[in-house]
């Protein structure tokens, strides 16, 4: 294991640019870094075979032989003080260990992937909660269209509690891009005839998932083969999308199993 | 209509008690009211033949007839310039229309209602998101346990979208004060035998839905009439627990009409 080094400065470098990426959702994009806080986070990554350029561990946390494991997945270990680690989050408690790991590659697109789009979704708890109802429910693939929150933020990671590492993630694709996809887009609509529990879902597929407001465009409900209706017996205007998005890929995975 | 005020002040009485019911998620149930913030929920409220005490309208809100209309089912209007108006909220941009109304006295368990229990959910977006799902999929109660984010604080209403205002809402109830409930206590569980989709779901039900990280409690767990598993092909550990409320729901929900 790497020797820690100890850091007593808030204007030390490697803090300096953590804060950077804790504060502006998109720049992981800019500095090729991304920022994972906290135990759980961390140990996702390193069950998924990754290594971080850098552990940074608060002193408590250093005191623990368990978060010493984990640290030792990164490339070198920075021990600093709680006020310090607390300048770090956004969270009331602080964790005690963040990894720093490399922006991953943004892949191509998998033409033949059961995949999630995203069609400029803003709400990086949602996008997070998605992210984990794709990968427990079979979805391989997540693309994601301009406009929709950052997934490597710290806020969709922690919504995401790791579902990022088990997925392939395409981000900021424009509209042409999914040209490239060779499963069926399935569309969601209130005014749908046929409700989703109604027809045989085709497998593989990409469900569609739009804006909390506007939802999807109407050039990408276009490229939809079919729009389906979410039956709603309280009749309710609308779902919230991630609850929606729940019930879409659930029903892909319930008739499957069926 | 009521001849609207126009507040200079932010020492005004009115807009302090609109502050401390922003800032503070319980004051509700000390000061007797609730704060609605925007149009949205303020249409929804009237739309189910609510009257509000105060209407609180920003000066270029009240240029628009729309929101005078609205206003006018309320006892009370204020116009407030924008600046006071921001302070009245937590969003980057504050809503042009609030209303206070009359904190809903909560009526007593409906032992035969389709319900949905919460217990000590934590999130104010998860617990306003599965208000919705309850009330799309035909659920018409919802009961809270002690420690789950207050029901009408402006956090869980933004989130609700209007969904409050269709539903039964019991708050802060204590685990024994759901022997009142007549219908079976479903619950989830990663480890049961069955899926929901393999057997028939009793209809009414009470679905529990559990603490972001600690799940449904032991005690309540024991109440539940049958522990019942979300098919996840992926192998993930969890669903976000408003996904999984949306999944137990719609299921429901699915099979009432199939």
């Amino acid at each position: 294991m790497a020797e820690p080094r100890t850091i007593r400065s808030k204007d030390n470098p490697l803090l300096v640019r953590v804060r950077k990426l804790v504060a502006d959702p998109g720049a992981y994009r800019k500095l090729g870094e991304v920022w994972l806080e906290g135990d759980h986070l961390c140990s996702a990554f390193v069950q998924r075979g990754g290594r971080a350029l850098q552990a940074v561990v608060s002193s408590e946390g250093w005191s623990r032989p368990a978060l010493r494991q984990l640290a030792a997945h990164a490339a070198a270990v920075a021990v600093v003080p709680a006020e310090l680690m607390a300048g770090l989050s956004t969270l009331e408690s602080p964790p005690a260990i963040g990894f720093v790991v490399a922006t991953p590659t943004a892949p191509a697109i998998t033409p033949d992937a059961a995949t999630v789009v995203l069609d400029r979704l803003q709400d990086a708890g949602n996008v997070g909660a998605i992210l984990r109802s794709a990968s427990a429910f079979g979805f391989a693939q997540i693309v994601t269209l301009k406009g929709t929150a950052a997934l490597w933020s710290p806020k969709v990671l922690r919504a995401g509690m790791g579902a990022h590492f088990a997925l392939r993630l395409v981000e900021g694709a424009d509209a042409e891009a999914l040209a490239a996809l060779r499963v069926p887009l399935l569309g969601t609509s209130s005014h749908a005839g046929q409700a989703l529990h109604e027809i045989d879902l085709p497998w593989p597929c990409a469900w569609v998932l739009g804006h909390e407001g506007q939802g999807v465009s109407a050039a990408l409900a276009q490229r939809c083969a079919m729009a389906l209706r979410i039956p709603q017996p309280g009749g309710e205007e609308s779902l919230n999308v991630a609850a929606a998005a729940a019930v879409c890929l659930y029903e892909s995975a319930r008739q499957r199993a069926a």
